[in-house]
């Protein structure tokens, strides 16, 4: 089979690599439908996390069941599956609490850009459609495997409640998705925080009802002065550095609540700080498991469609072009057709 | 009048002082029926927080009101009043979204270890009974005006529900009051972190079904043998140092939820720890005025007794022997008669 690997910041090459082979009774092996390039995959791409081997990157899917360990009754070969980058077993006291993502199984997916993948926790993991979805949904369904469910997660952990007031800071592909879960849980009155005219555009499409371009302490200002001086009911923070977090606990009021999920990269949060703001903070890995049924209906029954987030697509073999469009800004985020 | 002042840490004096006077309109004097010495009194006491210039003491009261400015009309001279240590106008935004402790006009109460106090913002802050109560049920009030309402900020933020487990990080009087919250909302597990006799007794009689005494990694890995290796639903921090806090994350489980309340002190918590403990984490100053009405009814009702954490009781101007008790951990807490 062939995949991307990453040899050094700024370098993913396409190579040929070995087939993935059912290792345990639990494992499926899938035929990639499309995959993508994440936001987090430019972490290491940037030289902001080592890459101290070469080795597979991606770990958004949708595909086709091919093969089936012993143990995996729940899809079969054929069947068009989605999943999570976090695999789950779906049966341990943290998967029945509807916290998938911390799976005491837990495998991340780490190989997805590419023709083939292994699928650890298949059985808990996978979830088939009724049939094969017609091609034009493939977008929005992987989508679903990972930006939207953590946008979703950003919107829950915010507590984002029917008539409230959210602000969504980040504009990449997950805050655009968190403006479309904002949207569906109830948000009166959405503020997406962008200076990038084709993102507003698209969190404008997604439901947004105003954009706010100034970032730090102005556009918290801003936040303040569209939010009757005390902030935000619910705060979306989808980046994960230090000053998009600092901005996103300033923009919520006493009681309301951030919810996170940026992985934080150098951010340390001071404990006084957050006392007197007296905001609430909740974030993680996404439990994507817990929501694929209910998006996977969203996205069938044409309600939403998060696939617009892939504003470019190119063949898998291409997969380092998408790394550099991202990297530079030039596509919110990057499909690859096998 | 007569008041504590401190001077220096360790250096508490009873001094004559000015007359409180009504300075604004929204002001109201009480005469004080009993007050009391704080956990968060003893910062500065133990020079963690500096004393620039001598200044008086206390925040917790309960009382007669003596005389009210011209704009209040909800308590009158003779009546027994309940307040918060935070006071709150109660009609601005924060306010009515239930978060009367960041009040935009609030001022922190700081002269009440007296017998006549001064209270700001007097018609949103005080809460008068339907009659004079019974001097057995003045420190049961006395608590609810401070420490159970603060307890229960613990509970409320750390989303304890019936039937969940629930941990209490701290066994001064707030933490053991959190126990009387977590029971009262529903928890069916409480387990209690404490090493000390006399309060693992006061926090078994207030509720707790299991108490831990390992400290740091030690009671995290207890605590996790008592919840299936997963973590609490709840936990209820009521510290507010470096350990105690990261003893409370890293006993929540994933999406569970941890409630602080111990004004922390030098805490920097990291942001990846954080994400991927999939803990939330709410905090700050309790919006005690909120819960008045209901507190001041159990109290009465005699259906919970938190005055029990009054475990000395001095004459008002042994203050300075108040402050070494529980410096010196003899007192839980003590409660002060003018």
């Amino acid at each position: 089979m062939r995949g991307a690997v990453i040899h050094a910041p700024g370098d993913i090459r396409f190579e040929t690599l070995d087939d993935p082979k059912i290792l345990k009774p639990t494992d499926a092996i899938i035929r990639t439908a499309v995959t993508c390039v994440c936001g987090s995959d430019l972490w290491p791409y940037r030289g902001a996390e080592p890459t101290d081997a070469a080795h597979p990157m991606g770990h958004e899917y949708v595909g086709f069941v091919e093969e089936v360990g012993s143990e995996v009754t729940s899809v079969k070969p054929g069947q068009f599956v989605v999943g999570s980058f976090a695999t789950s077993d779906n049966t341990c006291a943290n998967c029945r609490n509807g916290f998938q993502s911390s799976c005491l199984n837990r495998e991340f997916m780490s190989t997805c850009q590419a023709d083939h993948v292994r699928i650890p926790n298949a059985q808990g993991t996978l979830v088939a459609t009724d049939d094969i979805p017609d091609e034009r949904f493939w977008p929005g369904l992987l989508a679903v495997s990972d930006v939207l469910g953590t946008g979703w997660w950003a919107a829950e952990a915010a507590q984002v409640k029917p008539g409230s007031t959210a602000v969504v800071v980040g504009d990449g592909a997950v805050g655009l998705c968190a403006v479309i879960a904002a949207k569906e849980l109830g948000a009166e009155r959405i503020i997406a925080m962008s200076r990038h005219e084709s993102r507003r555009k698209l969190a404008l499409e997604f439901g947004a009802t105003d954009i706010v371009a100034e970032r730090g302490d102005e556009g918290v200002a801003r936040i303040k002065d569209l939010t009757g001086g005390i902030g935000a009911d619910s705060v979306l923070e989808c980046v994960g550095t230090a000053e998009s977090m600092r901005q996103a606990l300033h923009s919520a009021r006493p009681g309301g609540n951030v919810g996170f999920v940026g992985v934080p990269h150098e951010v340390a949060i001071d404990g006084q700080e957050l006392f007197f703001s007296q905001a609430g903070l909740h974030g993680g890995p996404a439990p994507v498991r817990r929501y694929l049924p209910d998006l996977i209906d969203l996205v069938l029954s044409g309600r939403i469609d998060p696939g617009k987030v892939f504003d470019l697509t190119l063949p898998l073999d291409q997969v380092a072009e998408g790394y550099q469009a991202m990297d530079e800004r030039r596509a919110i985020k990057a499909l690859l057709r096998p």
